[in-house]
């Protein structure tokens, strides 16, 4: 076993990287973190998960530390943090966290981070851009011009105004009050349901989602994945919506029963969907591929240049918190 | 001759209608003149215009109200006046009156009126959704799920923020001021050219243009379409908006030099277009038709079903007020 005074340069700290860096949204990060961490890169090293993470744990000095980017890719779970006993904190670079066990994280002491609110203007804005789209046929017009269909046929269905529309907001935390906010701005009626009614906006409180749902010409889907929001628009939920009614989803693709939403955007029971999450992304049920009335985009709602630059500071302040044992800037707790 | 005493039942005033109505879009207005007026259809008639005009001119109760949509179908100028004499009152139901010769009609005591802020906000909507695309690659992304690339590709570009990102507005009226309501609420800053500095909005106003395109990232054409306003977006403007500049067109496609735009497109030296307008419709520059950050709609930004209703009634309230002598809702002069 070497030891740090034969060392050098000094050794940096290891840190668990599990991010798929082949998609190169994270570069900036990325080369943040090298200069500062020895990173153990899991979908660089081409190992199974099992060998890679017996690997690290058998280093002499194991790594403390981990970047988890969300998704499907990873769970950090009980069997992870056995295989990996060192591990002390979780850094998540991704705005939801349904891929760590938050409960299973606090019980053994292991601290956990996440973006805190990089993301969310992004996705906000994301969020509005679908509604926009599916609302005006901006997607459906664009296919329309670029088939060369305009000269030709001239004639087109009428969109649908945004003034006036009821909005009811699934998730009223960071990006839902982002989302409201915009919405104001063109004449929308927020409504929102979340586990709490808050006192820090004046819109009405739906406790019920069907009641929402049914008062809403729009559903937008902004809360956190967990064990209550898991297919939150279900069946029902799409049926109280009625068939003028458009779903839009920012959130995560299992907020929503992909089976039912398919079926009932076939049969005409809802007026459309924006939709940046799917359930087994990246597939996407092929039958929407034909429909007009749907607009989607593959999880790219966090994705900006410039969120991204705001999301390496915040990941770099938080590993540096860490590691010299101070507070976490944006900590995530199970509670 | 017949009089109108032999006639029963009475006979309704003659009205001209230069509306494409094949295009379906005006349905609502068209059954609600139906009505109220005895109509002369242009369109319907497969008459040429000067057979056509020279039929209704001959009646024995001449048009004195002509109902015409903006576009390139018509003019109303010397030559249309010249041959229906008895014409008084020109109502015209889009947004923009550029079609109409607005001192001609002055000078002959022609009144004219137009649909006033009925489609503003539909068209600020528009703008909104078009500058999200460009920036947030919606349409772009849609392509590429509908093409099944995601899974097999994976990969793609990072977009671009809105929070921050400076929007010079060209026509701080109704349709400019609202567009600019809706950007502040996403964090954009707004700066703005009109001919005259405006007291109404807190807006940094730039006399100049090209001043105007270098302090912006995003240009918004929001004015109407006159001889100072035609290609007021030409080639130097577009190199003082630089490479990573986007320009979003809802007004007229006379009011940019499209030459030139496709040109700066085709080159990388402006960032990316979102455009409802082109100079030629329902012709498109076809080498737009490959472009991703190119967002294309088919002059549609007025088109709402909501705007519809709004508009048959604005419509039917104008040449109420001419037929009765009352003040119009919505006169337009050319001063």
């Amino acid at each position: 076993m070497s030891s740090p005074a034969v060392e050098d340069p000094p050794v940096l700290p290891a840190l668990l990287l599990f991010h798929r860096m082949s998609a190169g949204f994270y570069a900036a990060t990325h080369a943040a973190l090298r200069q500062r961490y020895r990173l153990l890169d899991f979908y660089a090293s081409g190992e199974p998960l099992p060998a890679f993470l017996a690997g690290a744990a058998a280093m002499p000095d194991p790594p403390r530390a981990a970047v988890v980017v969300g998704g499907r890719y990873i769970r950090v779970d009980a069997e992870l943090l056995d295989a990996v006993p060192s591990l002390a904190f979780v850094c998540n670079t991704g705005a939801g966290v349904d891929h760590v066990d938050l409960h299973e994280c606090a019980r053994r002491g292991v601290a956990v981070a996440n973006s805190g609110n990089v993301y969310s203007a992004d996705v906000a804005d994301q969020a509005v851009g679908l509604l926009i789209d599916v609302l005006r046929q901006v997607s459906a017009a664009g296919r329309f011009v670029r088939s060369g269909s305009w000269p030709v046929q001239g004639d087109y269905p009428l969109g649908r105004k945004l003034g006036g529309k009821r909005v009811g907001i699934i998730g009223m935390g960071n990006i839902g009050s982002l989302i409201a906010k915009r919405l104001e701005a063109f004449g929308c009626v927020i409504y929102y349901n979340s586990r709490r009614q808050k006192d820090s906006v004046p819109y009405k409180y739906f406790l019920n989602i069907h009641e929402l749902a049914s008062e809403s010409d729009v559903l937008v889907v902004a809360c956190a994945l967990n064990k209550d929001t898991r297919q939150i628009v279900d069946k029902g939920v799409l049926e109280a919506l009625g068939k003028d009614g458009i779903i839009i989803n920012i959130g995560r693709g299992a907020h929503v029963d992909e089976v039912e939403l398919v079926r009932a955007l076939k049969e005409g029971r809802i007026a459309g969907a924006g939709l940046d999450v799917f359930e087994n992304e990246p597939k996407v049920p092929p039958e929407l591929f034909s429909m007009d009335n749907v607009v989607m985009t593959h999880h790219i709602a966090i994705f900006t240049a410039e969120s991204m630059y705001d999301l390496r500071d915040r990941t770099i302040c938080n590993l540096e918190a860490f590691f010299s044992g101070k507070p976490l800037l944006t900590p995530v707790h199970p509670w």
